[in-house]
């Protein structure tokens, strides 16, 4: 896990490949159809229109199956699943998939608990462009088990140790994996990258990981590839984590600094101050 | 269209009784039961507390009807619209009718989406005080299709696009209808007024639109007619985001900003910085 | 009720007790399983995390069955109850007793609304650590007849007039119960202090009281008895609320201030700015 080392590797994809990706998502305003939990529904629109992205929430099972193909992706957040968020989750990645657009899931909390684990499993067979979790549950959902426990949305294991989980993960998905923690992994399974943006602070706000699943969607959207997709999430939420860190010390004024540091993201910022390597 | 041409006619409310609304917020605290959708129940919760009125989210069908007389004005908003909402909403519906509070609709995204438009198109007959929506929501709401098509909340028809379906609205439920844009209007059928205050940002906040919404059912609750309800409403939320304007210029900061420069209208700005002209 | 004359009496519990409880939050984390409303999820998740405790949401019944155990306390919000809702807190109730784990009921709008003031009088037989509320809802838990009428979730009686009641319900449940108001109480029955940390901005910002019942929730799963929880609660709320009001003095920049105040709050604030008073 050598990851000084390997900064001198050429990465899988590149900070200007980043840039591409969050000029595409100014131009575009990629909407994204977010079937997640109840604690972050509006940090997350709020999230996606800060970086230039559109959100739509749509809930009802019939609807939610008409409106996934209108949405330039969707978003599965199992957060506060529900039985009636399973029905409107199973057809809207059915019409989703249907029409061509992408999917990511993120699956919070998978592992110590068994309704949504099951339903992970089953969902994760649906070809997610990308799968967004931390390493208990990237663990959790690959099969194995982790050394910790996860405690709910909090992580017990560093993200490098799930990074065997995670190519494993994406070779079964045939799409891209993202571990966060500390350091942040993007995988496709046959190349990885990490991304060292971010702040410790980012932990004590609700939703910026979920949140970062919802901008995973928007940039599965507009990028290239699901790996490219998955490395531009980590390095423009993560910068912008560092941008609010600048101006904020403590977690209130945080989250609106960080919401504030999306909207200033730019081309030029993701070229001098990201952090992406080869891993 | 020529609002320009407009300015000089003698509007159908005026600023002076845009103020009065906003003095009597202040003095009866009007209640506000929301039937809102998920993403925006706190923030919109946070503007009627800092506009001066009191929020009250009561979602069990039978607590919704025990509940709606209670209130001083109710508000049902469709964004996230589930099966139990349906029962829930008629019902509230029938008893604050029955109990002679208006009550007003947010038609969040009717037109591509048949649950709720079939809803929407249900419970409009039931003579709602004010209907609020974006162009698109407003001409599906009417029976027209639109040029553009709606993309979730967004809207993709100018309000101007919308007036000659929201005089339609008005005329058939015999309140006021509200379309929002870069220029709001308010208007009963008979007459119509256009409300030039606000600022793109607000665009760039979750909930703006939908918090609208619940202070029009203040406003509705306090004012003598749903017009000018609907014209103070307008008034009064792009006032506060020409405040906000004023002090923020990204997403994060201008949603806070917006929140204080509510509790921050005064009957004296109303009146110097209003801007609301006959249509 | 003169709470100047008892100000020299030894309280049951003292500053540095609530400063005690503060380090160990910060110390042990406490994951608090909240089941609550969804007006104020994301709110209440960031005060635990700004205060130093973890949130987890999980609210489909059989897994908020198996979570409770996991957690070190439970939440009871009833605001926003549903019928799935009273399934979900029933069964986590069970688990969560069954594990020793502490619960707390706030019993939201219980009075003037049947289902949820049946369900309440039902579930607060289950032995609640604590019951945090405003005057008229312990006066309706309690099973009296308020002088006032509930509106919602603001109150019609002063906390004072709602000591008989809570005395009563703490001697009932042999836990604690905290009545909020100008003057914040605490009481098991048989010993009663007074708070008088706090500052009426706390009203115009939605949740306050809601997430003041989660932090109970932390409290509790770290003190040594209910009242001392009860007692560490009110202080190092209405601390953090006297600290943000001093930099802030409009709702939506106080949310923010309250959230980075809960960050800053330390042993030494506590013992130099807290005003804990026998009653």
């Amino acid at each position: 896990m050598s990851t000084r080392n390997a900064i001198s590797a050429t990465p899988a994809t590149t900070l200007e490949e980043v840039a591409l990706v969050l000029e595409r998502l100014r131009a575009r305003h990629p909407l994204v159809h977010c079937l997640t939990n109840d604690v972050v529904k509006g940090f997350t629109a709020n999230v996606l229109l800060a970086i230039g992205a559109a959100p739509a929430m749509v809930e009802h099972p019939e609807e939610a199956a008409q409106f996934a193909p209108f949405a330039d992706a969707l978003l599965v957040n199992l957060g506060t699943l529900t039985e009636q968020q399973i029905v409107a989750m199973r057809r809207a990645i059915a019409t989703a998939r249907g029409a061509g657009r992408p999917w990511v899931l993120d699956p919070v909390a998978v592992g110590p608990l068994e309704v949504r684990t099951r339903f992970a499993r089953e969902i994760v067979n649906e070809s997610p462009a990308l799968v967004r979790g931390n390493a208990s549950e990237i663990i959790a959902l690959a099969g194995e088990s982790g050394a910790g426990r996860g405690r709910g949305v909090d992580s017990g294991d560093p993200a490098e140790a799930a990074l065997d989980a995670a190519r494993r993960l994406a070779a079964q998905t045939a799409g891209a994996v993202v571990v966060t923690g500390a350091i942040d992994y993007a995988t496709d399974g046959a190349r990885t990258v990490a991304i060292a943006n971010g702040h410790p602070l980012m932990t004590r706000v609700t939703g910026v990981g979920c949140a970062m699943s919802a901008v995973a969607a928007a940039c599965a959207a507009v990028a290239d590839s699901p790996l490219r997709a998955g490395a531009a999430t980590a390095v423009l939420m993560g910068l912008a984590g560092d941008l609010a860190a600048g101006r904020a010390t403590r977690p209130g004024s945080f989250q609106i600094a960080l919401l504030d540091a999306l909207d200033e993201l730019s081309p030029e910022l993701v070229r001098t101050r990201g952090k992406l390597h080869a891993a």
